[in-house]
């Protein structure tokens, strides 16, 4: 009799490679996308900072206490509690931590930081995100100030 | 010539009425994990409480700048700063927004409130919710206190 042991397991860790490798890439792609936020943030650009959330009325974000609904009211927050050079500062993430739940669907956990003349604001973010056509967007977004 | 136009119509609206079911049934099964929680917290039963989170090394728990790794930990740091009745309180949650992303991935948004003898602290909660063997559990939680 043969042994089918062996091509079952070069089967198993093949499929194991291959997904771990989905995970890295999707890990990669969302990544991006943070890095292109915080790019755009530190050039004082709002709407590209913006490209990272989901453009839906169902975009839901979360901070200090209250609940902003939608694409149209979070871009026109940000634009009033930042609209200056100086109260944007510059943005700095780390420890970033990217958990891929399904091939579309994952949240992230890091810390954010406002460098600015006068003060360093900071604290904890966590996003879901979801892959549209190939493009990961926040479809929610929750932080926190522990300033 | 038929006119298909009309049973095209009849299996997209069937498609679309039986996949809103599915999302009002698990938005059901993951409002009630969140009532059980409850009532084991609000009877003195953090071990109840926690069986809402996913018991995994994974679980990533976060609250007031804190971020806590497992579920071991997680359990542990519950059972610390909640050593007494007094200091749980009864535990209430209101405006709950449950979106499920995917047939076993959900975010929910939430307030907390803990009614206690002399306080009453209260925040906002966003979880990422994961359906495993049919059971939904809690994969991250990010709480925020507005005190």
């Amino acid at each position: 009799m043969h042994n089918f042991k062996f091509p079952i397991s070069i089967l198993f860790i093949a499929t194991a490679i291959s997904f771990s490798q989905t995970i890295e890439k999707e890990q990669t792609k969302i990544h991006n996308v943070l890095m292109q936020q915080r790019t755009a943030w530190n050039n004082g650009d709002i709407d590209g900072y913006m490209e990272g959330y989901w453009k839906s009325d169902s975009l839901v974000f979360t901070s200090g206490g209250n609940v902003t609904r939608g694409y149209d009211s979070t871009k026109a927050k940000y634009k009033r509690n930042y609209d200056t050079k100086d109260k944007m500062g510059t943005l700095e993430f780390s420890d970033l931590e990217i958990s891929v739940l399904e091939e579309n669907v994952a949240w992230v956990l890091g810390k954010w930081k406002l460098k600015r003349a006068n003060d360093e604001p900071h604290g904890i973010f966590t996003l879901v995100m979801k892959k549209f056509d190939g493009e990961w967007k926040i479809v929610h977004d929750h932080t926190s100030s522990n300033n």
